[in-house]
């Protein structure tokens, strides 16, 4: 299978350490790809209109997005334990965690558009906006460290992974660990997994 | 159960016709409910730190979000035929195209947000790639078109309907229908479902 991929992009970290988890990160190939927000990638639109990383190409041709599909998709691919709860309450809080680490990725990322479009066009409101819901999403994911210290690392693990590695690398001067010790305790205790090691974001796409 | 709705959502009208097609509808309490993403609403905000719709409190009173976590869940609750397949091929598929057709519905919102800034805030460069991605999404659709209108109705099907309904709601004047015959079919062909009917989208909340 084939990857569009990039070191700076939070959910294809969030598929590769997926990966590396279920033991499939040696059947992905990642191809460096480069999208933005308002520049189409004429190869990825073929396979993905959203033009947006990751898409998985697998063996067929065909393509599969985004990273939530990516993910339950390499699910079925190993015989290893499930990384993802197959049903019950455990699936619902897995998946629900998984949204709130999405969504505060997507809004981590509309901030970065903001802070690079030019000075007059920037929004000051949509500003104070994100950082409420950066304090409300950290707040939540503080709420959550506890359990996700005491699970097997699955999926949700992996997802609140993404976010804290994402705002280290992005918002670095937002310090979210100030006053939030359990999910700087979680972030801590998985720094050294190969995981997180090997998929660490690179400012070189 | 509770919802925080509105009927200008196209991801909380995503969610009511998955609710009606599966006869959940009467056992879920639609609450209108204003979020923006420059307006966070602190009620929604104690449930949810993303400050979306649609989010659906349970009887105990915890919260289940976003869409897509809330039909796999409403379709856990019936004893239909299911809406989302279980597994193999036909899951995927379908997830792809609810991704496809919920990113579609991402970019149109932000399209809504970029013409609603002040003037000299708005993006052309931004406008044009929505553009860009606009003709290809709908063009995706339309090569989908043909077999989801043979196929039972069920979530690739509501997904696809949520955006051409949103398409018609906000995006009139691209014309989505011109040019894209089988999507334009297969739309007509849906129009008289109660599902659809019911929750069509009003421009009062």
């Amino acid at each position: 299978m084939k990857l569009f991929w990039s070191s700076r992009s939070p959910f294809v970290r969030k598929v590769m350490i997926f990966a590396h988890e279920s033991g499939l990160a040696d059947r992905i190939v990642p191809e460096r790809t480069v999208v933005a927000p308002a520049k189409p990638n004429a190869d990825v639109m073929r396979l993905n209109p959203l033009n947006k990383l990751p898409t998985l190409i697998l063996d067929d041709g065909s393509a599969l997005y985004d990273s939530r599909v990516i993910v339950e998709y390499l699910d079925t691919l190993h015989s290893g334990p499930r990384l993802i709860p197959k049903d019950g309450p455990e699936r619902f809080s897995t998946l629900r965690l998984q949204a709130l680490c999405d969504g505060i990725l997507d809004f981590l990322l509309v901030g970065l558009s903001e802070r690079a479009r030019p000075e007059g066009q920037q929004s000051n409101e949509l500003k104070s906006a994100l950082a409420v819901k950066f304090k409300a999403g950290f707040d939540a994911l503080e709420g959550e460290a506890g359990r996700l210290a005491k699970g097997e690392f699955g999926l949700g693990q992996i997802a609140v992974a993404a976010v804290t590695g994402y705002a280290d690398f992005r918002y670095g001067s937002e310090r979210w660990r100030d006053g939030r010790p359990k999910l700087a305790e979680f972030a801590a205790s998985i720094a050294d997994r190969p995981s997180i090691v090997t998929t660490a974001h690179v400012d070189t796409y």
